[in-house]
């Protein structure tokens, strides 16, 4: 695990993942891999390449093995993957990830719906990967999905939530996932659940993942930061979205952060400009705009020339 | 002045103005009128109607007397004109405006670009604008444009801003408005620049402007409310935009502020659902997309049935 600045925020790219799998059209999978180096060139300590999941249940992504064989891999940088059960986990250490990232959700309706199975069901899934994996140089994240409340039964208790947490640490995953799956989180909230999280891991191994569906998600990253969060996934452009609220942005965007620590003197150690050009260029290969916000405006230093009839 | 709850959080609409003056096609009179019956129905204790400017500067506004006549005035609602000159103020008076807004920017590039004139003119042409309203019951805010940064200039000293608000009181104003006209500003330049401003105005007499341009909007609003501040200027739907950031989007969004704040506990005394019906009316009266997120993604509380699959 990298060691952090004590004020640094780590951005951890997503959209390979989090943003192709609900693309309405096929982003060939060269477009996969210049995405994904062009993440890895601009810094990002940790991507989220692909998911290893039957290409019957998500097709966007069923060239996970070719993208994980060709990206040109940077030093430093961990190269995740999505894996829901132990056949995925083969796939993904066959492929070389150095992480897997495991979800399952806090709502068992949710877990049902998403994952077709019971949590206890996922759990000893979850259970069966550790035990295959144990010895390989891979580290494992598991992920709480709906940790801020579920679209199907609402808001999800801050201790039940805890206690997922804590089964995930007796597994001994290495890192934990909160996440706010389809943007119901708010400021408070937030910090509360982070503080809490905290008495059981620490920073450098707690992210949080959050969507911006309800136009808080920057907010949602300060109050988790404030409150000792370092770790932060973000999709370039905001891409991503949810079944739940067609129209809706999805998740929060990359350089947005970025921008917004860069403007408050947080350092990310990633190459903003470089986010912005990649974003831009990612919106016309998708064929359609991309939420984020930074990428339209430009940075504050990119100042406008004066009007003419400013003489002054 | 309304007294305010100590945490309560008011928000005042600007659409009407700030989100119409900018819009492509013409807004006909009689919908300028819905909406802005609609906000007063809603609950807001502030609504920016109309600008008391030229017609040939700001065509859209060119019915300014007539909303001012013919909106159904709720009583604890202040009805605002902008006024740019002392023969708007006269006008506004004229059409029984409760508060006249006028506007001013940190940035002489930025005054001399807008207003077409220095700021020394404009506060000259403020103080003519006191002298002719001492005694008629209306109230006066003088805004500081581009407080937070000018798209020409860059970063603005808080001590300039400082020294703008202070001239400001001395003229004898009610009120006073930060606006980040662009969308440059960044929560700890927000908090920091709004302490400082308490110390010379109370929270009840302090406005802050922001826009969304680099999706900080929420982030800001947040930032300012945990400093002291109070008021905050919205538009449905996030109504507006930024002439320096074409596809960014404009003002925050009313929807979405009272929406964060209806999670987060903090009372703002407005019918949100009915500020959502408003604002999705009003994005297929204008027949174009609005950036607001919750009235495309719903409320937290307005669960998902579940897929039939999930029996449980």
């Amino acid at each position: 695990m990298m060691p952090l600045a004590a004020d640094a925020l780590l951005v951890q790219e997503v959209a390979p993942r989090d943003g192709f799998q609900i693309e309405p059209a096929w982003v060939p999978t060269e477009e996969k891999i210049r995405v994904i180096d062009a993440c890895s060139r601009a810094g990002f300590s940790r991507i989220e390449v692909s998911s290893f999941v039957s290409p019957k249940a998500i097709p966007m992504l069923r060239d996970a093995e070719e993208v994980f064989a060709r990206i040109a891999r940077r030093p430093g940088t961990v190269y995740v993957a999505l894996v829901p059960n132990l056949r995925g986990a083969e796939r993904a250490l066959a492929a070389r990830a150095d992480e897997l990232n495991m979800v399952m959700s806090a709502s068992e309706t949710h877990n049902l719906a998403n994952m077709r199975m019971t949590r206890e069901a996922s759990l000893a899934g979850f259970a069966a990967i550790m035990e295959a994996v144990a010895g390989a140089p891979v580290l494992v994240n598991a992920s709480v999905a709906t940790a801020f409340g579920c679209p199907f039964e609402g808001e999800q208790q801050a201790d039940h939530v805890l206690e997922i947490a804590s089964r995930y640490l007796a597994l001994g995953v290495s890192g934990i996932t909160l996440a706010d799956t389809t943007g119901m989180a708010n400021p408070r909230q937030v910090a509360a659940l982070v503080r809490r999280t905290l008495e059981l891991v620490p920073a450098e191994r707690l992210t949080l993942h959050f969507h911006n569906t309800r136009g808080m998600g920057l907010a949602n990253v300060l109050a988790a930061y404030d409150a000792g969060a370092r770790r932060f996934d973000a999709a370039l452009g905001g891409l991503g979205g949810c079944p739940f609220a067609p129209g809706a942005t999805g998740n929060i965007c990359s350089e947005d952060l970025v921008n917004m620590c860069a403007e408050m003197g947080i350092p990310t150690g990633l190459d903003l400009r470089a986010l912005i050009a990649e974003s831009r260029r990612l919106a016309a290969v998708l064929g359609h705009d991309l939420p984020g916000q930074v990428a339209k405006a430009g940075l504050n230093r990119d100042l406008h020339p004066k009007p003419d009839f400013v003489t002054q």
